[in-house]
């Protein structure tokens, strides 16, 4: 199949990336962050989440910072929304597009969200029609969809399932995540081949990590199977911070990068993307792993 | 094209890896290293480059080290030989396979080897000449196949023009290098489009580095279109050291465990790589850029 002509970045490094930091970023800190994100033309970026302190207390000033943001028309401002009462956080901060939550596998989603699937899909649907009332768009992630660290495999059928479901709701978008980073091109090739049989590929998003070194090959055989919608984090931030040196996120440079070799239109400015990814860096204190924040750093200094 | 059964792995860290790196080690480093990495089952090490101490002075033990390995039957010894000089004490250490070296790029080829590639041809000939004479296989590398620092783009007539009088020379393998890292998987797959119509697959290596995160999905890419030849270092050892976190040369680990998900045979073991890679990176006292040498070092430790 031919590579798409246009692909969308969806830039979670604010949220995701953020959320497993060990190092904590003031309120003006992340707004300055976001910031240099929305200016390399980033179409969407997910700025925070509005769980509750407890379990994410990086994210506390989720809010503050929601309600402070300095919008630009051209970017699309998004936030993770656990429950009910983030909904009411999220609507109070004026945001563009709520993210949802759900993981394929049970023993993740329980160890996640404290509920069975079960009992997640119907908050999922009551806050995905709230949203719409609103005139807002939606987004689901489908977690552990590539393996689970805790079921290990996880079968397609259920992935199916809940794709299926979360579309009869009227979410716009489901993001696929490969939670552990355990995906590798060729269960790419195959589980999209089922998928996108069954769904259009204008719903689908990716999400990879690149803990094993193969984001940008998931990410290519992806594009060659049609997906025009990808996940990723400034810098590479997220990961986990207890291994140092390892990838979380597969980084918005490199999937960016890669994406104009390709001949692909993204829109983004990629030297002020690598910008956005330094500053960052110089905030977490740590080298990111970001191929495209080295390689393109050391042309320049 | 469905995925090959089998591949083989060039390792090339000692020699392509040592070479570019600021630590030095001793000869009995060396040795004790390069045991670690045929103990994983390797079937072909580069262990040296009998080139003259003045260009490579961290290679200057090259004959003592060649002389003193400790050889196992079921692995390959090779080094890489520039010119008769060298030749030589290649044969003086007995070593199996000499590999040459050679650029596509004109300009890139009188910065390295000092004359035109004119003048670099016939120097193989004879060298190749010699080796089969004495009955050692031979492999040539072919530098800046997918771009180069001097001349950007280099033509693929140029490439097919030397892989073509390379092989008339009798050299066993031509490996094919992205020098920079620029290489990207269209270019790939276009590339060995052209190519795999000219040349059989098992006369032809492919040598990536990770420079910009691209490493396996060149790789996956050439294994579609039926490559069974990688070279990669032990650590991802390599690159720029003046670019901390730089990434040169793609980490064996990260193509081992790749090729191991996609259900590709190639003998070796795993968790003796990450064994003799993480030896390595004591002794360079810095970070290597290897992902499964971080993801697997964590659930370890």
């Amino acid at each position: 199949m031919a590579l798409p002509k246009r692909v969308l970045i969806r830039e979670v490094g604010p949220r995701d990336g953020l959320q497993n930091e060990s190092a904590w970023l003031d309120t003006n800190e992340k707004r300055a962050w976001i910031d240099l994100l929305a200016a390399s033309r980033l179409p969407y970026i997910e700025v925070t989440s509005f769980v509750h302190p407890k379990w994410v207390p990086a994210l506390k000033d989720a809010k503050q910072l929601a309600q402070s943001l300095n919008k630009k028309d051209d970017t699309t401002y998004a936030a993770l929304i656990p429950n009910e009462k983030g909904l009411a956080h999220f609507f109070e901060a004026n945001l563009d597009v709520g993210a949802m939550f759900i993981s394929s596998s049970e023993t993740h989603n329980k160890k996640n969200m404290n509920q069975s699937i079960h009992e997640t899909l119907p908050v999922i649907k009551q806050m995905t029609a709230d949203l719409k009332a609103e005139g807002r768009n939606t987004r689901a992630y489908i977690s552990t969809v590539f393996g689970c660290p805790y079921e290990k495999q996880v079968s397609m059928d259920q992935v199916l399932r809940l794709t299926d479901i979360l579309l009869s709701y009227g979410i716009d978008e489901i993001s696929l995540g490969d939670t552990i980073g355990e995906a590798h091109p060729l269960q790419v090739e195959r589980r999209l081949d089922i998928l996108l049989e069954r769904f259009p590929a204008d719903k689908i998003a990716l999400h990879f990590h690149d803990t094993k070194g193969m984001g940008l090959a998931n990410i290519y055989t992806a594009l060659k199977a049609g997906i025009t919608i990808f996940d990723s984090s400034s810098g590479g931030l997220g990961g986990c911070p207890y291994a140092p040196g390892s990838s979380g996120n597969v980084a918005t440079e490199d999937v960016v990068h890669m994406l104009q070799k390709l001949g692909i239109e993204t829109n983004i400015d990629l030297p002020a993307l690598i910008k956005a990814a330094e500053w960052i860096e110089t905030k977490v204190e740590r080298t990111l792993p970001s191929h495209c924040l080295r390689a393109f750093h050391s042309h320049t200094t």
